[in-house]
């Protein structure tokens, strides 16, 4: 089962956006603020391909990376974007590539940069939306991470045998967003690169340790709380727990550190909703209810205002928080059917 | 990037245990002791096959199934052997197919009923071993589950187009001792067969999360007392905990609720190793050890008279407690390179 270049023909319309590559000497490449490993391994990825074409790319991010991707870039491949330092690499560059960008306003003052020049602007995304903004588009939702269009296009290029520094970032890119192949989202397109990429040298299990297994101090914290405050009903498929400001600031933990606690909850057996209640000073009461999948939970949500997907989503509620509490405890028991006095 | 049956060729040598399927009626299936979902899903995607085939194929193991597993047998083809009963089946049958044993004893008294007959006995397995009391054997190591060898296998008999309730426990095999394409044991095979199973409409998430989000209500309160017990050393690299009898008796958790606790430790942010320390009442004290990478952990278990791979293992130091522990967090303490007596 391997594919040799020759061979290689990809499903996509890359001519036009290869053309302009081919012509180009430059380039500067973005993606969207916090940028995460699907952004930064794209953009890493089809650098070092180019470089090694004899081509110059600048990588300018408009907002730094969360420490737990800086495994992906050791030797400082990333800047981040100063306009007035770096206006002229935008000025001198042929054309402009961004990765994973969903919405041109997520570039920040990249994107104002980029639109004061009339150089062609290249979108390699993988989430549908409006990108009016560009001169060159690759949209395909079909793709699980923007890094599979990436692997496409440097195929589609006549690229193979990827080296290892190549092959890493792709590899990055995918197990960054489909939660390591376990997502829905995960095809046989990401799998069948997923083996190529292994034969260039990728050790799966150190990429998945560098983006999995950096839970933040401040989050063991929440989570004990969490584990600390779980309450179940109906026989133990639904569970909530609540987090206050106070557990937040005793565990010295940021509101990213709430991350995933919701997850955390659902992967106990028996549980089919989880429900997360954090009510932090000042604001809303803040929700978040994920579900194995026996019943939606969007429904819930939207119910308060909120929304998301069917078995992931959340809400915002007024307080006090006893009353937004048993608002949304109440409703997650009728969801499951019980009666919603039980608690 | 499909292969289509007939382009098939496996690297393993198949020739005789398919001239024995071949010329065979009726076949009874195993696995080992504590069936795990590699043993399962390769019994039960080779018997779907089989059965389309026109043979008969009975699965009879030596212990029931863990209840994370039953999702893969929804309709009971397996069935939990009773040496009164069974003992005609396994008289009537032509060939026994035995899966992911890795050592004969583990058929408990499957094993006992195979060799009252003089029947052909085949191991597919990918653990090595001795495997003398076989007469036909397909052992490779280098499979990251024994499910892979039986996808091999099908795909080398002329099987195709794999229908989902074939592709599902194959799939669930590779998850099950991958760690879900985590594991470094994921080889670029394990994603070319996972390509071509989703082809067959395999949903990933719903096979990772019956596997893999079944945490035991308790486990989730040994979870807690580990939290609650967690100390930090030389920086955040060293992380232990200890835990008690009374803490496993208030959680009313069993041994097996241990598992891990001391991965989820390494999994902390900073944290290089984290050492997991029980004392439960009339035993010695069970040190597990885990490391990210960068120290290993075999050699410090070793000094106990444990042992285990370079990153995960685990021994045994006699009590009490305290004496245990400051030996086990002074060697560890060692190993990353800080004076002993920072605790």
């Amino acid at each position: 089962m391997t594919v040799n270049s020759s061979e290689y023909k990809s499903k996509r319309q890359w001519s036009e956006i290869i053309s302009l590559i081919n012509s180009a000497r430059r380039f500067v490449f973005s993606t969207h603020a916090d940028p995460d490993g699907d952004g930064l391994g794209s953009e890493l990825a089809l650098a070092r391909w180019l470089k090694k074409q004899g081509k110059t790319v600048d990588i300018l991010n408009p907002t730094p990376m969360n420490g737990i991707y800086r495994f992906m870039d050791p030797s400082g491949e990333i800047t981040d974007f100063k306009v007035e330092k770096h206006q002229p690499v935008m000025d001198a560059a042929d054309v402009f590539v961004v990765f994973d960008i969903g919405d041109f306003k997520r570039l920040n003052s990249v994107g104002e940069a980029m639109l004061r020049t009339d150089k062609p602007r290249v979108s390699i995304d993988h989430h549908p939306g409006d990108k009016h903004q560009f001169t060159h588009i690759m949209d395909d939702a079909s793709a699980c991470a923007s890094g599979i269009l990436v692997y496409d296009l440097i195929r589609e290029m006549g690229g193979s045998d990827f080296t290892k520094e190549i092959a890493e970032p792709i590899y990055a890119a995918i197990v960054n967003d489909t939660g390591n192949f376990r997502f829905n989202n995960t095809n046989s397109e990401a799998h069948a690169i997923a083996m190529d990429l292994l034969r260039s040298g990728v050790e799966p299990y150190p990429i998945y340790m560098n983006i999995y297994e950096q839970t933040s101090r401040g989050r063991v914290e929440l989570l004990k709380y969490t584990l600390e405050n779980l309450k179940f009903s109906t026989n133990g498929e639904l569970a909530w727990s609540v987090l206050t400001q106070e557990n937040l600031d005793t565990a010295d933990a940021s509101v990213d550190d709430l991350t995933g606690l919701s997850d955390f909850m659902r992967s106990i057996k028996g549980v089919e909703i989880a429900c997360s209640v954090v009510a932090l000073n000042g604001d809303p009461v803040k929700v978040s209810l994920r579900s194995k999948g026996k019943y939606t939970v969007n429904d819930v949500a939207g119910s308060f205002g909120g929304g998301g997907h069917n078995f992931a989503a959340g809400a915002q509620i007024e307080g006090p928080l006893d009353e937004a509490l048993a608002l949304i405890v109440n409703a997650c028991l009728a969801k499951v059917g019980a009666s919603t006095d039980v608690w």
